[in-house]
Parts: C-alpha cells; structure tokens; sequence
C-alpha cells in the first residue's frame, strides 16, 4: 500500500498555524479557500449584520466567492452593503458574492430535477457549483414515472463528469440516472412530499438502499453540500497530472 | 350518486347465516370460497396437526383450492394425509391443495420480480395467482440499475392485465413499470436488503410514496396478499357483463 | 407461462417516439390519455401561472379530462382562464377541466369514509373516479366502533365493483369491509388523529398488516391515487373481451 | 371535589413499616398481597435457583397465590420443589403456585383472541384472571377479516364485566368488540405478524388510536399485566359496598 | 370456563335494530346512551353548525349527557343555541350539555397530574368523569422529582376507587401511584416536554413499560377516552349484584 | 468570563507528542492514564491474540489499570498469559488488570440496580469504578413500584458522592432517586424489557427526559461509561485544591 | 462494599418533613435549595401571574437564587414585580432572581459551543452555571469542521472542572473535547440542523454512542439541565473534605 | 447553460442495443464493463452454484474484473472452479475475479477506518477500489477520541485523491477528516456498536448531517459501494482531458 508524500510534521505545523478570526460571536477561518472552494456561511439563526460581518471578514481574504446559505432578504440587504455585487437567489435564498471572475473550466456537472417542487433545492446546487467554477447543464422535471423523458436526455447525462440528482417523494431518480451512466451521481433527497415521504425520509433511504453502482447521498434538502462536493470531485481532475 | 341494488335486510340476513366450523383451536369459514378466491390458512405458530386439521375441513367444502402460507416440510407431510396431492413449493414456503382442476381463463398476471433474492415472495405471488386461475408471465431480475433490460421487456408488461411487481432495497421497481403500462401495478416490498434497507421499510416507503399512477401496495414479503388482489382484480372482469 | 403478444422492438420504438413538451419550468406528456386516464397536475409548490400553462398544454392534447391537485383558490382561477368550465371542489382543492361529458359507464366504484373529517380525502378519491368515468356510490361515517352503522350497509358494499375506504385514526375499516366482499378493496389511510396517530402512521400499518384478503394501500392521504387505481382496475373489464 | 378520608399521617406510616426480605439478589415484598391480587416473579434473567428463593419467601406470606412469567421447565422444576404442586402452562410459560383455592367469585372476564397465534400471549392473560379469582370465559381466532364470527358471539361477549382482547397484526379488534360491549376493553397488542407490523407497533398504535370509548392498553405480549389488571378492576365492586 | 347467558342470536338481532339518524355528513347513533355513558362528539374537523347538528339530534334521545371534545369558542356558541345549559370548559376545549341531574354515585376517581401544563388533558379527564357521574378527586402538580409531595397524598390516592393519571416528560407518574394503590391506574401521557419527549412518545413509551402491576395506558392528550374508561369500570360496580 | 491558565502553544505541543504505538490492527495511546483514568480496550471484534497484545502494550506503560470489556472467557485466557492476575467477571464480561493496589480514596459511589436483570450492566458499572479507585456502595432490586424499599435506602442514598442508576423497562428509577439527594446521577438506561421497551429505548427516552435536576444519561447498556464518568467527577475533588 | 453512614430512619424522617405549599395551581418544595442549588420554574404553560406567584413564593424562602426557564419578555415583567433586580436573558428565555451575591467559588465550567446557531442552548447552560455560583468560560463557534480551531483552544478546555458541549446537526464536538481533557464532559443535542438531523436526533444519537470516555448527555436543547449538574459535580469538592 | 454534445438518438439506440444474457434465474449484462468498472455479483440469497454460473457469464466477456460480495467460502470455492485465481477475502467475505493485471494508476484512495471492529467493512472498499485500477493507502484504528493520532496522518490523508472514512457508533470520524482535506470524502456508516447506535443509525445520521463540506454518505456497511464511487470519480480525471 502505498504513503502519501507529505511528511507527518509539515501537515502538524500548517493546520497548528491556520489562522481565524474571532468576531465574538463567530471564527472567521481565512485558509479555507486554499482547499479549493468558496467560503460559507449558513445565514438561519444569524442576524443581518452578524451575516454581514462574517461575509465582510471572509471577503477580505483571498480570491474565493463567498456563498450565504438560507439567506433572507435582509441578509441580502446587509450583505451588499459590504459586497454590492453579490447576487440572491430568492427560490433556493442563496447568496453569492463573486471577486473576481471564475474560469469555468472545472468540467460538467448535470444538476437533474425529479419536478418542479425540488427547483429550490436543485438551484442551490447549480448556482453553488457555478460558483466554483463548473459548467453546469440543468434537467429538470424528469420523472421517474416517464422514464422515456428520462432516456430522452441520455447524451446530455452521459456528457456529465459529475451528476447531481434532486429529488422528493419516493426518491428513485437516482437509481435510474446511475443506470445510464459511467460518473459519479450525487443523489439529493428533499423534503417534497406527503404522508409516507415523512419530510424527505422515505427519499433518503431510496437512494441509501440504491442497487445501482456509482451513487452517495447528501442531507435532506442539501443542494449546497451537493453542489460543493460536485466541485470538489471536478477539483481532482484538474490537480491530478493527466496520464 | 348511484346505490347498490341488494336489500340492507338481505345482506344482514346472509352474514348471519355464514357457516363455521369450530375445532376448538381455530374458527373455519365454510362461505368464503362463495367469494370467489381460494381459503388461506396461516401456518406459522399452528402445528402440523393442527394445520392438517383445519385444511381438511376447508377441503370438505366446496371446489376452491385451499392455500397454506408460511408452510414448513412438516406441515407438508401432515397436510398431504389429508390432501394427497398437495403440491409444496419450499422457497416461498407455500403449500397448494386443489381439488379440480381450476380453468386458467382469469386474466394475465405479470409478477416482475427486481432481483434473484426477491424470488421467494415473487414465487408466492405467483403461485397464489395460478391457483386463483389466473395465467402468469413472470419477470425476474429487472433491475432499476439496468432499466435497458426492463424496456427490452415492454411489450410482455403491457400485456398484461394486472402486474404485480416484487422488490427490496430501495423499491424503485414499480414506480418504473407503472409508468409504462395502463394496468393496475401491486407493488410489494421485500425485507432483502441490509443497512438502510431496514427490514423493507426502505422499499415500503418508496412504493406509498411513488408518483407513479397506479400503484398500491401490500404489505413487506406479502406475496400472498398480492397475488391473491390480482385474481380478486381480474375477478371484476369475469362478474361483470361486457359493455 | 404465457407471455405477452407485442413485440419487444414494437414497445421500444413507441416509448422513444412518446411526445412531450418543454415548457421550461415542466415537461408536459402528450400520451399519457392514450393509456385511459386524466391527465393530473400537482399543484402545490407550483404558481397558478405555471399551473394553467401546463393544464392549457394538456387540454391542446387528446380528450381526457385535467385534474389539478391541492389546487388552491389562486390555482383554480388561473386554470379557468384557459379552462372555463372547471369545477373546483375547495374541501379536496381539487380542480377538475373535462371537455367532454364521460360516459359513466366504467363501473360502480364504493368509497367509504370512516368519519367526518376524513372527508377532504374521501372527496378527492370520489371526484376523481367520477372524472375518469366511475359510477361512484359514497358512504360517510361509517366508524368501527359502530359496526352495526356498517353492517347495515352491507348490500351497498356488495353491489361495488371497487371499493376505496378512507380511514384515519385506528385505521381497521377496511379491514371490516374487506370481510364483507369480494371486490378489491384500496385502502387510504388519512392523516386525521393524534397523539399515537403520528399524522396517519397508526392507520397505515393498520392497513398495510391487515388480515383480510384483497385489500391494498396507497400513501397518507392520497384520496387522488385511490381513485385513479380504482378507475385502472375497472378499465380492465372495459379492455378484455368478455368471456 | 371530594377527598379521600384516610389520613396523609397514617398512610404515610403504613409505607414506612411496609415490609420487605433481602436475599441479596433480590429483595421480596411481604405486602404486596394485601392489596388483593398475587404475588408476580418475572423469571427471565433469574436462575432456577434464585427464581425458586423468591417463590419461597413470597409463599412463605399470606394466603395469595405466586405467579412466575416468563419461565421455562428448569425454572418450573426447580419452583416445584419449594411449591409441589405449581402449575406450569408451557404455551405462556406460566408458573403459577396456589397456596388455597380461591373462590371463583370476582366476576366474568372474557379474553378474546384475534388469531391461534396470538393464543401464548391469551392464555398468560386467562390463567392470570383466573389465579386471582376470576371466572373466565375465552374465545379464539375470532378475527376481523370474519366479523360475522364475531358478532355470532356477542351474547357471550356482553355478559362479561371486563374483556381482554389479544390481536397481533393490525390489531383491530379491540376496536371492534369495544363498539359492541358496555364494559372496559383491555387491549393487549401481540408481537404475532410481521413485516409493516414492526413486532407489534402496528396493533399497538392501532390499539391506542382506537376511536372506541372504553379502550386502555397494556404492552405488547403483556398477557400478564392484563389479566392481572382485569381482577383488579373487578376488585372494586367486591371492595365498595353496593349501592 | 363459564359462557355468557345472553343467547347469540338475541344479540345478533339487537345490534340489527339499533337506530341511527342519517344527516348527510354524519350519522348518529341513537343507542350508545343504553350502555351507560354520555354520547361524544368530536368537534375538530366539523363545522359549528354541523356540531350543532349532531348534538341536537343526540339531545332528543334519552337522558344521558352529551359531550363535545375539542370545541372552540365559536363551536360553544353554536350548541349553545341548541342546548342553551351547555358548559364550555376553555382549557380543556371541553363542552358537556346535561340533560338531568347525574346523581354523583358511581365511585370516586382520582385525577392525578404531574404538572401544571398538564392541566388541560387532566380537566378532560375529570369533567368527563363528572358527566358521567363519578365524584373526582384532584391533585394537581405531583412530579416524581419531589416523590415526598405524593406521598403525603397516599391516603387521598388510596381512597379512590380508579386512578387516572396524566403526565408528560418521561411519565413516570403512573409507576409510582401504582405501586402505592390496589385501585386500577389509566395512565395518559401527555404531548407535555420537548425534545427527546417527541410529543409524548417518551412517556407514552414509559407508561407501557411500567412495572407496576395495575397500569394500562390511552392515547397521548386523550383525557376525554381516561374519564370515560374511569366512568365505564366503576358501572361494574353498580351493575353487578354485591356478594 | 475566566479563562484557563494554560497556554495554547502548550497544549498544541503536548498532543502533537503524545506516544502512541502502531500494532498493524489497532493504535495504543500511551498517554491516556495520564489523565487519571485506567485504560481501556473493547473485547468484541477483536480476537483474544489481538486483545491480549493490546493490554500487554498498554501494561507495559505506567501504573494505571486496564480493563477489557465485553471479553469473553477465551479473552480472559490470552490476557492472562500476558498478565496473570487478571480478574474476569463473567456476569458483565469485564476483564480487569490491575498492576498495584489503587487506593480507594476518589470518593463513594452508588450504584443502584433496578431489577434483578440489570445486573450484569450495574456489575460493569461498579467494577470500574473501584478499578478507578472509588469505593462502591451497590443497592439491587430497588424498583419503583415499591417506592417504599428505595426510601428506605434515602440514607445510603444520600451518603454517596455521585449515583450510578441503572434500570430498563420503563426507566424512572433515576429520576425518582435525583429527586432524593443533591449529588450528581449518571443514569444508565438497559436493553432489559420486551414489547414497547424497544430494546431501551423507551428507558432512554424517559431518562433523557427527566424532570429531575442533576440528571445526565449514558448510552443503552454502557455500565463502563458510567463507572469510568463516575470516576472522573470524583477525580475533581482530588484535582482541585480544597476551599 | 461500603455504605452510607447515615441512618435509614433520619432520611425517611426528613422526607417526611420536607415542608411544601400548596398555591392551587402549582405546589412549591420550601426545601430544595438545601440541597445545594437554584430553584426553578418552567415558565412555559404557566400565566405570567402563575409563574410571578411561584417565584415570589420560593423567594420568600432561603437564600438561593430563584430561575424561570422558557420566559417571555410578558413573564419577565410580572416577576420583577415581586423581584425587582431579576435579571432576562432573550436569547435563551431565561430569568435569574438572585437575591445575595454568590460567591463564584464553586469551580471553573468551560461552556464550548459548536456553531453561532447552539448560542441560545449554550447561553442557557452558562447563565445558570453562574447563578449556581461556577465560574464559566465560554468557547463559541468551535466546530468539527475546524478541528484546529478547537486544538487552539486546547489550554483553556483542558483548565476547566466540568465542561458543558453544545452542539447540533452531526453533534459530534463532544467526543473530541472528551478526547482532549480529564475532567467529565456533558453534552447538550440542540434541535440546530435540517433533513436527517431531525430535530436534534442525529446529535442525540452521536453523543449518546460517543466512543470518548467521560461522556454523558441531557436532553436535546435542555441547557438549564446541562448547566445546573455541572454545578452539582462541582458542589462535591466542596463538600467533600479535600484529601 | 451548456449541453451534452451527444446525441438523443444515438444514446436511445445504444441503450436499447446493450446487451445481456438471460440465465434462467438472472440477467447478466455484458456492457457494463464499457462504464469502466468491474462486475459485481451480490452473493447473499443465490447459491453457490448460481453465483458461479453468473461469474463465469460476465468473465467470458471484456477485461474487467468480476466482484462477488456477501461470498461465502462455498461461493468461493464454486467460483474457483470456473475463476481459478480468483482470490477471496474472508473478513470481508469479497471474491475478486481478475482477468488482467490491472495497472494501478488511477490515483490515491485513502481508507480510513475508526476501530478494529470497522475493518470488514473497511477491507471491503478498499480491494474493491484496487480491483478498479486505484492505488489504496489505508489508516486503521483512528478514533475521534485520540484525534491526535489522526493529526499526526495529516500528511497521508492530504495526499490522497479520495477518502474513504468507515466508521460505526458516532461516526464522526469523516466530519473531521473532511475538515483537514480538499479531496471528496466518501463516508461509510457501520452497524459496529449497540444500543443507541441503532444497527449504525446513529452513525448514518451523523454522517448526513456532517457540517464539514465534502462528504456523502453511502449505506450502512456497504464498504463495496464506497470502494466502487472512489474508483469512480477518479477514472473522471482519467476520461477528461488534462487542462
């Protein structure tokens, strides 16, 4: 088996040296973007100005766009005082603040939606792996239930690097689309749904219980996370020396 | 809003006058085969003696084919004294005793089976449909992963007149058949599967909650109810004068 | 074992060719009606613009009436900007455009409800057998706790072909009901109760463990899927030749 | 509002000189008989020998008879030799040690059983009933799916003072015979079933949800805690004076 | 084992005769009243008008009270109209309409309640009780963590001749007051706590796992079902000739 | 607000040193018992080789005891190849190694046993404790529906420093003894029940729910953890300088 | 094995005498704050006037601070009537009467808090631990994610006596400060989070199975609990004369 | 947004062409291959036989290698007579058929493992990632509760181009390794642990809701499926031209 290369003692120094700033009452990492990926900030439960205040901080550092998650109008109000570019997306209340424009060169990720109803969530996803760089192609509405509509899009599916699968209700799509293709599938639960859905339950443990190779699941209603791992995935590929 | 035709007075009258029999142990029904369907008896926690006993009295009675579920090697032997012909099918654990020959002229089940550890509770499905008289074509190992091998399969599935369609882990399978057939779909969830997959309740939830029109569901391994619902299903058919 | 007669290529080509239409925020089937029912349209999570624009593009389609579930007030004037005629029914919310009279002719289908409130479900079940061309025969408040409330109408649920009971709480009716004929019996548990109801859990592995032969479960509260499956089994008498 | 007329001082002295025996694993209450009903030694995780020790301290006490639950032949051998003529019901593993004979005088409960599965679980309740002085009257496999067998019992069924009803599955009987008695239902839920029936969750939040008046439940398989409950309540009408 | 009296066939033909009154949304018995308790409506899910309705119907028949569970303000107003004498509990949403006098002579019920926001499902109980004709007594805020304020009660606990007992939280109540009485216990749990409480999951679960001999348990928040129970044991007393 | 007095480079410093010792199939810390604790190895899913070699690793350092827990009796015998004097408990299945007498000066703890079941879970609990140095006071069989016994006990109660209360089935023993005495109660829940005991959950659930003050919760049947946190509270006493 | 050196007889007599009032609605224990701690009232589910007359009647007494738990800006003002300086806290709902200076000598509590959105649960810990006379160091925003944001904090968790860890969604800050530090660590489960974190079970869970030693936990988002044990762990050094 | 540049059609046909071959009781595809991964059988539920008639079906095709997972010793030794080098991992009970030397350059997998007891599990997905063609670096026994000794692998994890992170309990181990890399981690829940830990429940939900970007989650104990995505998302940078 094989080592990585990296000595024991370097890795121990620079995470001992990672600096944060501490606001009170939030830590403020300024290393994150280094890994590759935007910062975040989850906005339920912190006020305007406390959202405002992180987002400042993180802005200050580096070259990284700065997402806000369930972002509220006032978030979005407070945040562009100090980022006056950042865009809100009121369907999914993400918030995006950009510095500099981002190469979109990552590769392509196919954000596909089961129905209308998962659109927040799936737009989460897009929009985050925008941010990150990837070119994304969106399919939405495909239902398991009109599985023609599904192999309709075949070669769009299959032009994919990454896939990210939203959907509710009994949650099959992800199963399906892995079927049909040789990427990875990032299966998204939501919440969409009634009775037996159980709040995304029944969707959760669909796509956990998948047959078809090739698929992990994120947290219920995640768009986000799904959309950050899909970057993170394309990430390897530009890090890695091609054969 | 239309009513039935038959008197309230002449249906409480007839239930009243229901024979059973009673052996101490158990109550046995001597109408219900009036109903169209074969009598079922339960054979877990009854012994053999006991089983044999209340088979004999369901078969001193009229023409249908008596069904024992959940039917161990003993109570084969123990019911095959009293019923010398019947026939034990050991993986779904179901025993079949006719008494004549049942013309096969019901209808066409098709019992789609996802994977080859469904096979027991699929076999129970249709075994109970052939001995309702009904015709069965049976479908086994289609999975959703492989969705091309199930659309090789449309044709068969569109003949059908009622479909039941038997799957574990994440259940997906009926959501998928259902929207490619007009036919009435009988999903029923197994408990094969680990992890997430708990006991079938991965599959049971999936197929409640499925967007797909047509579909109810049974109970997890419940091959029986399911194949007994079809020749009910097809039943309507025979009993109704054609328009 | 029989197979079906249409050939595999035959059913391969057709699911290619199968229409639909982009709409951008949805994909509108243009063959669904082809398999004998309405077409239905989810209305929650969706505008009352976005709703009338998907139920214009099925209503340009085929004959087949439209339903709109959880169609709010919003939704159903929307929709009667390009459907005139629909009938909105606000305790199921449920929206209904036929545009030709259906000929009632597809059998009588019994829904029986176990108490006041779950009338909303029962309501959507009715409406929608109605719509799809049952002959419908109601029975409200019909509990078990006074069976003798049942027995009473014990003719009236013989003379059914189908029957779909609605229960909240316990959840046992259809049990009771499913010994009393021999039609199949859909069961849709509500979500009506508390406490130990769990929003409709108790009433749905009531139904699910059933005893009674013939009964199968659609999700909590899908007053819509009962009636759909109700009018899918009746049209399997209306597509087979007698015998 | 009313208040009881026995002093706070003196029960509270009473609770004080309660007396009880240490045998190091275990310390046995010398009282419990006072308040009218047996003695209960739970006998599974206790050896033979400590099970027969605590049999024999509490025999060792008054006039009221031992219950041993839950216990196997070696238990009930090694009971026998403190207690000769213990008799032990190996369907319930029951143990019971009658010191005297107690007068059959404290009413009729009727312990009535879904199916012959659920029978261990019924006979723990009557033998129970029984040991503390109850007539009992039992009927068996008198399932919902066959109501009609019901009802022909319910002469039987209205003359007892306290039911238990004993049903696995979905547990819908209590429900049933609640709406044709004036007397209270002791519903036990049995673990009989299986798949959605979850090892009794399913009887037991039926049994909960029941909207009959007059319904309690005690724990699934508590055969015990029912029967037990039963004499107690018909302890009342021996204890008050009659009006 | 001894057999009821009654004949079947007399009680097959009672149950036929029992009268109910059609009111389109609603049916009423007319009979309930003859097995010794107060007639109970429901009111959530019904119109006031169509509360009114039911009650008034139940009114014109016989002596016994009538009871609506769940009543708002507006529901009060429109019995009121019907029943001008009706008593409008607001914390329990409790309305009871009397007809007569019920002499108080049917035993003494102890409601216990284990805090003070248990309060509303503990004055269900005890009003419920007192419509049927117990004398109650209360005792308000007894938790176990200060176990010395029960015992001070034990004499007033040891009075009554049923026991109901209400708690929320881990629902201990119960256990406790059982081991101190002879006296049957109706053990309800309460949505009280947050939480691992889980809506009274925790201590519906406690309830059903006391050890202590006498305890049987009704839905969470059923105060209403614990004061019938409560009514329908102590009328053994009464109707059972005194030894 | 205090800060520590600690420096952070400190503590960075000491753990980047702490010692541990690569086996191939597990680590061993080499610095745990600096923390004042004994070590501890868990015996199921390893073979007795592997757990023999680990305790020899972690004998070979300081002076702290080592226990292994769930160790069977082949477990025993390799250990005690390595480490002589090992003492077994084959009730609990722990496995004790001490290397010089512990003085039992940390304090006096109570460990108070529900049932008669409990045991094996209340013997892992004390056993720790004194392999830490504590002196045990052990209290068996204190159920709740015999109060009277517990109160009996107030004092030994109330003598200890911290209480250990295990119990299954319904759990309310901690709540009731919290209610008695000032100090700390760790309250460990067992999987000891049948039916709604669900394994320990509805213990758990009332023990986290607790009305109690001073009452924390381990996880279902971890009696080391108890013992171990028992310790470890008692080891502040010892730490801090007295006031 | 040691016991306790007070005698049977002086408990049983000093519970007997533990004086209590009786306000009607509510009763209130004269006698707990000898036991060392606060006393407190849940204000929810009380009357701002209720709880005014529960804190004034507990203040009349003694000298321990008086906390109201889950308190409105409508309790608050009613309180400071009778107790003018009361002290709210909106964040955490929480009220402090004091009515002397406590000395803060009892030890030091680290309060470590995983993410801004756990601020209230934590503010409820810290607020009480200081009313109990502890000093407290608060961490806040120290998440997993980070982990060396936390190895930065590593003197000042490691400086504490009792450390109270609050954390939502994964909830797995607790087993890696336990990993950090020798003195007993309490975690507090919040309801933070979405999707499968369902109201705080996912923490619960994963502090419950914590493999850490030292470990226990309190009910989900209950920081009054958390903070008042860590004060009683504390108030053992006091106690207990110091070796 | 940017499109796939395939073509519909030719997807549709390509799919519709896939071969497989029909065993009687399986399908086996002989395409999958082309997706570049191996084969995989799923043992449990198929005998021996069975198994290597599958086996020798999909070897007689392609060059990839064939996976039996859930394999017995008796699986193997069936699949060795058609497979003869096929080499069988009995801790993980996995059967790896190779055909080719399969060069190892598909980049670094680091295999994370918690405790001793995870390494079925763990075993599991990493040969299935070398059978795919990945170079495996595995790090075992790496609890949450030393985590410096994970900090000390900083330098091997931050090599690696996907994680794999196994881990029972409270499965916290890939929140914190996903927090000290940029690579995707793959998070494996494991049924190791008892009570609370629910058969991996605890773990599983602890995973999803992991604060740390970068993680998702497969099934409970599903080692293989991990093992198959990180070999996945690595041939990504393999297909995808170097920028």
């Amino acid at each position: 088996m094989a080592r990585g290369e990296l000595s024991t003692d370097d890795a121990m120094t620079r995470l001992a040296r990672l600096p944060f700033e501490d606001l009170g009452f939030a830590r403020v990492d300024h290393h994150r973007s280094l890994r590759g990926g935007p910062e975040v900030v989850y906005g339920r439960g912190k006020t305007p100005a406390e959202t405002a205040a992180v987002a400042a901080a993180l802005l200050d550092q580096g070259a990284a766009p700065v997402l806000v998650t369930k972002a509220s109008a006032q978030h979005a109000d407070a945040v562009r005082e100090v980022a006056p570019g950042a865009e809100w997306h009121p369907r999914s209340e993400l918030l995006v603040c950009r510095r500099a424009a981002v190469p979109a060169d990552a590769g392509l990720v196919a954000v596909v939606c089961a129905g209308t109803s998962d659109l927040p969530v799936a737009e989460e996803a897009w929009v985050t792996a925008e941010a990150f760089g990837c070119r994304v192609d969106t399919l939405v509405d495909v239902g398991v239930a009109g599985a023609h509509r599904l192999f309709a899009d075949a070669g769009r599916l299959q032009a994919a690097d990454v896939l990210v699968v939203v959907a509710g209700m009994e949650g099959t799509l992800p199963s399906l689309v892995a079927g049909m293709v040789a990427a990875p599938v990032i299966a998204v639960p939501t919440s969409v749904g009634y009775g037996a859905a159980f709040d995304g339950l029944a969707a959760l443990l669909a796509m956990l219980t998948s047959c078809a190779v090739g698929v992990s699941v994120v947290n219920i209603d995640n768009g986000f996370g799904a959309g950050a791992l899909a970057a993170r995935i394309l990430a390897i590929a530009r890090r890695r020396p091609s054969p």
